[in-house]
């Protein structure tokens, strides 16, 4: 038969990132494209005896349906790891574990915003984060970025304009640390502007802080919610970066009212996250683990975001990068004129990959930019990759 | 601050079942409530095993995000598996892998209804479909059903009325078989009618089915999947009753433009599903553990299945109650003036608790009715929680 489908998913499209993991795995390809972690990062070994650990001990639980909130050892061990890591002192009753973050970007976005209703985001801004507006028909205004993260002079101005037509945004969306895709981080003074305007306006703030873990310069810089004296900002974190992606374990942290919508929203989502991958969490926090396991990755990528550096720095023509102090990604900027998604073509057939940054925004992309991930592929490769991509920009630039 | 929230969850409400969990560690306490399979079927050694060879031969991807649509290792797995078990010929292009089926509940209602369009239900219906059709602002029609599933004839007259207002109900969502919560299996001539009345009024058709393998008695019936002359259907499998619950891992077959949406939305939902649990599925497949395990699982649970209804036989009064070939729970009926969600206090006074039969209802529930679930407790506690609910009614009709 012909279906008839709804109108809900007229706006979303698939992600070009998603769609570009068919191509890493070409022989020959070098891909900055993708967000992967290092395998080398995952602490397999560590897991491995955890997991024979888990089911000697807790099978019955550890294979079974859990509660929709999270299992509550994982969330303890959460409690005190917050609190020794990123100064957040957080009751376990605000506290949302989720399947990955991802999960929480939609669930937020249907708690907070109806159909039509707007939000502020960075622009660029994680692709995910649009993804889930688009999902749930969302609009967003973009605030610029620069070197220091969001600018928050922009977002004040966007505010005030934004009032004056009787538009309040349902959320200020912001990836404050090592800014997926950017790689900028919003400086000490900025964070302070944005909490004493999301307090004047109002309005909550979605801290997204996937990265905060993995700096490799630089002075740490407190979280947004570390800041909040006013229980306005929600914080989303993950095990993702940090122990292994496909485990799809996160957590969020925000109000009762916040995590109780949350909740009932997850038993129609998908009732609970997986347990396994829970309690693996819940025990690499308890034995430690983490904190030998974040320096060795910290080390592994402060080593290719230099080579990768050194690498743009040695054969880039034609364009500026930005130069993150942590993180996974790096955002190239080319000669206005060039398109990045029409050059994906000439790049692919030099065999080198990347996420053009239109995929970035939610509206007016900045065509000439793109986005380069350096923890996933091999210091060679990484050496090799930024010469066919300078190749290949070459190239495009012959056009014009 | 004060938050102020979308409208988009007005509808939903906590799972009564999802909140009954808690009761379930109640020293004393036997619970019918719950959907919890017994941690005794659950192949812990053979996770084991499986656990320690993935991590020794696929840590790095089976830590690693994986694709949206799932692990093409265990799609071919699948493909085999439902040839086998199902006679279901599937190519794996009409396949998502989901985390748990109620992510598909949630997605294939985005996917196929607008806010405030109908669908079709069997009433009473599983609990995770209405909350799904709630998040989603969605309504439903119910239909009828008896000790020989969903009243096919009853469906017919319901879309005719329908038709003659206008109105095309998205889909018929249906468990056909050992249905959740009422115990009732649909008998061929009805499947068969409904696909036909489905064919006739073009509704797509969502056919429901974890616990398909769990036959105690009577002869297997075909699925709708296996049937559908016009690919029609969309069928959603787990592996929560046949391995175990907490790994999240179903399955949504269907055609190509169905999945290609799904695809796209779970982009926006959690990326991709636990990687580590999709490659357990895998090995478990793939090695014949389910061949091993299932058999296991009949005979546990038809032993329970066989002591609830013989200590409903032996002790209850004023009450009438399915006798499922199958699955996991059974459907009671009290005399008509006894509200089992008003008994429910002093069922937990005495120490017994059940699922209040209205959780089932999209509207106009039954309020007479209770779910039990037969497989979660152990066998003396099936007899003692039977007396204990057998006194609670008795109690209760005293006031009548």
């Amino acid at each position: 038969m012909d279906f008839e489908f709804s109108d809900n998913l007229k706006n979303v499209k698939s992600s070009e990132i998603r769609d570009l993991l068919k191509y890493i795995h070409l022989s020959d390809m070098i891909s900055f494209g993708g967000g992967l972690p290092n395998p080398e990062t995952f602490p397999s070994q560590e897991i491995k005896n955890i997991l024979d650990d888990i089911i000697d001990n807790y099978a019955s639980s550890a294979l079974q349906y859990g509660q929709t909130d999270g299992l509550a050892y994982l969330k303890n061990e959460l409690k005190n790891y917050l609190l020794k890591d990123e100064n957040i002192n957080i009751n376990p009753d605000n506290m949302m574990i989720t399947t990955g973050s991802q999960q929480a970007l939609y669930a937020l976005t249907k708690i907070f915003a109806n159909p039509n209703d707007y939000v502020i985001t960075e622009a660029p801004t994680y692709v995910g984060m649009i993804s889930s507006l688009n999902a749930n028909s969302v609009r967003a205004v973009s605030v610029n970025m620069d070197n220091h993260g969001m600018i928050t002079d922009d977002l004040e101005n966007k505010l005030k304009m934004l009032k004056s037509m009787g538009i309040k945004p349902k959320f200020i969306y912001t990836i404050p640390t090592f800014q997926n895709p950017a790689g900028y981080t919003m400086d000490l003074d900025r964070r302070k502007h944005l909490l004493e305007i999301a307090y004047d306006y109002n309005i909550p703030v979605i801290e997204d802080n996937p990265y905060g873990d993995l700096r490799y310069s630089g002075n740490k810089l407190p979280t947004l919610k570390s800041l909040d004296a006013n229980d306005i900002v929600t914080y989303l974190g993950t095990f993702s970066k940090v122990m292994a992606p496909g485990l799809r374990t996160g957590f969020t942290l925000s109000q009762p009212e916040v995590i109780h919508r949350f909740n009932m929203l997850k038993q129609s989502l998908d009732l609970a996250s997986d347990s396994l991958s829970q309690y693996i969490a819940y025990e690499y926090l308890k034995r430690g683990i983490i904190y030998e396991q974040v320096p060795k990755t910290i080390e592994l990528y402060k080593r290719k975001r230099d080579i990768m550096l050194e690498s743009l720095d040695d054969n880039m023509e034609n364009a500026e990068w930005s130069r993150p102090d942590g993180g996974m990604f790096l955002w190239v900027k080319l000669n206005k004129n060039i398109d990045s998604s029409k050059m994906l073509k000439r790049a692919i057939e030099n065999k080198v990959a990347y996420v053009t940054g239109s995929a970035f925004y939610y509206n007016n992309p900045e065509k000439n930019t793109m986005r380069l991930n350096f923890t996933y592929s091999k210091d060679d490769d990484i050496k090799e990759g930024i010469k066919r991509l300078a190749k290949t920009i070459n190239e495009e630039m012959k056009n014009y």
